[in-house]
């Protein structure tokens, strides 16, 4: 199965958690209708983005919001990336993406690895470590298709996270991601376009709709893009869902034509921290079987 | 010093090895006098770029070529980083940058360690490992500027070499380059703009001049990247000088307000060849004193 459908919801988040989870599961179902196999939904889709919004709306996994995933994901056959929930587990809350199978199963977790904390004077400031808890692992899925990366939002200015997962065998990258109006116009297509064009994978990302009135106000523009660095498909800004046929054939043929993977020199590419002699936490990728 | 003057010399190259490099000499002397500090010649700027040229162009280093650029840096008290030529060292051919200080001695060579070897059918098939044999070492020379990274074409693409530049303190990366018809419109500003926004470095390249009439059309549009992906100067297809000022105020200050590099995980990301427990060649960079 060479070939399949992604679709990437871009969903306005409300204040009403019941509200944005029954949104997303109708999105499920239109996409699915659609003939969409792999469906993504944005960062933070039940709860509004804000550091003071997470402990309130976090819930263990599985918990209502990721049940109601689990379900539409059986009832569509599909597989479905679940952007992130705010996500309590002991003390600690995590910034999570839970995946769940064409049967409804939990297959894979992804906790946010880096964390979003940025000053930009008089334009962005924000920290999600205020109340949140990084994650320590990366996450792979394997599906019929493909097997598939995830990172949430500022995980994709971490090339070495692409990097790793274009080695360990993905095809394609999904981040679900709230840019903002500051780095949105700036950086987010451009990070997108790098990491497929340098890895030579797929590029999937899902944000929220922009809201004006919101305390974060997202940039929106969800799109895909192909291992050649060009845009397939995008959006603007309101709701909407976000088609790409993803054509494993096409990805096969670019990476034989420019064989970077062959290439590389990975006898001259001594990461800093083992010149630092740093203890490396070792293999640590979650990944379905 | 933290504010510079950068050149890159984007010059037509032809069939005389003396008049190339005569029209090199005279590009620094004219970058010199309008300001530049740190002077950059294009990939292959003393013979036509082809595997069939490299061998018959090819000289030692210290040679005829590269004295020249010895006594420009000295009589124009200026860095020239001297874009590339065939290197003749024993049996073997290189793709060479030698950089000369402004008393004129030699403080770095950089071999182009990814050969360019593609092949995209009906557009553009090259392979310079027909003639070429590959460095082993990445290079990066002290100013009192900043430290620069140097690659050559082909390397940029290899996104570990400008992270290891990076980490290791350089603030400009300069690729000398001469990307093609093919690769130029789809891929080098993109791969520029992503090195320099990941890295939160500038990066500068230098390209050959168009030369329709040529086997290899060079695709032109040298340019200047600033650490927040913004090209801060560039140039169309033909002849000519595109000057930056380099501020590394504005770059701490990008880094402050991103501080990806305090934020990297750098104890998850495990290089494919550590999994794989092949030899590393451990720390070969050649940096002068």
């Amino acid at each position: 199965m060479s070939k399949f459908k992604l679709a990437m919801i871009q969903m306005a988040v409300g204040m009403s958690k019941t509200d944005n989870v029954a949104k997303a599961v109708k999105f499920i179902s239109e996409a699915s209708s659609a003939g969409a196999n792999i469906i993504t939904l944005p960062e933070c889709f039940n709860s509004p983005y804000g550091t003071k919004f997470f402990p309130e709306y976090a819930e263990p996994i599985p918990g209502p919001s990721t049940q109601a995933l689990s379900e539409a994901a059986k009832k569509n056959n599909v597989y479905v990336v679940g952007g992130s929930i705010p996500e309590k587990d002991g003390d600690k809350v995590y910034n999570t993406c839970a995946i769940y199978n064409p049967s409804g199963e939990l297959i894979a977790k992804h906790r946010k690895v880096h964390l979003f904390d940025i000053d930009v004077p008089g334009k962005i400031t924000f920290k999600e470590s205020e109340t949140l808890s990084p994650g320590d692992q990366f996450t792979m899925f394997k599906t019929p298709f493909c097997t598939v990366g995830v990172g949430i939002c500022y995980d994709i200015r971490f090339a070495e996270m692409a990097q790793i997962y274009a080695n360990k065998g993905c095809q394609l990258i999904v981040y679900p991601g709230a840019f903002n109006m500051t780095t949105g116009p700036k950086h987010w297509a451009t990070l997108q376009r790098g990491r497929a064009l340098d890895n030579q994978v797929y590029v999937g990302t899902a944000s929220p709709a922009r809201d004006t009135e919101a305390g974060y106000i997202a940039w929106g523009q969800s799109m895909v893009v192909d291992p050649w660095g060009d845009v397939i498909s995008e959006t603007d800004e309101k709701e909407s869902i976000v088609y790409a046929d993803i054509d494993l054939g096409k990805l096969e043929e670019m990476r034989k034509m420019i064989p970077l993977r062959q290439q590389k020199r990975h006898d001259l590419y001594v990461p800093p921290s083992l010149n630092e002699n740093k203890e490396r936490r070792g293999d640590l990728y979650e990944i379905n079987p």
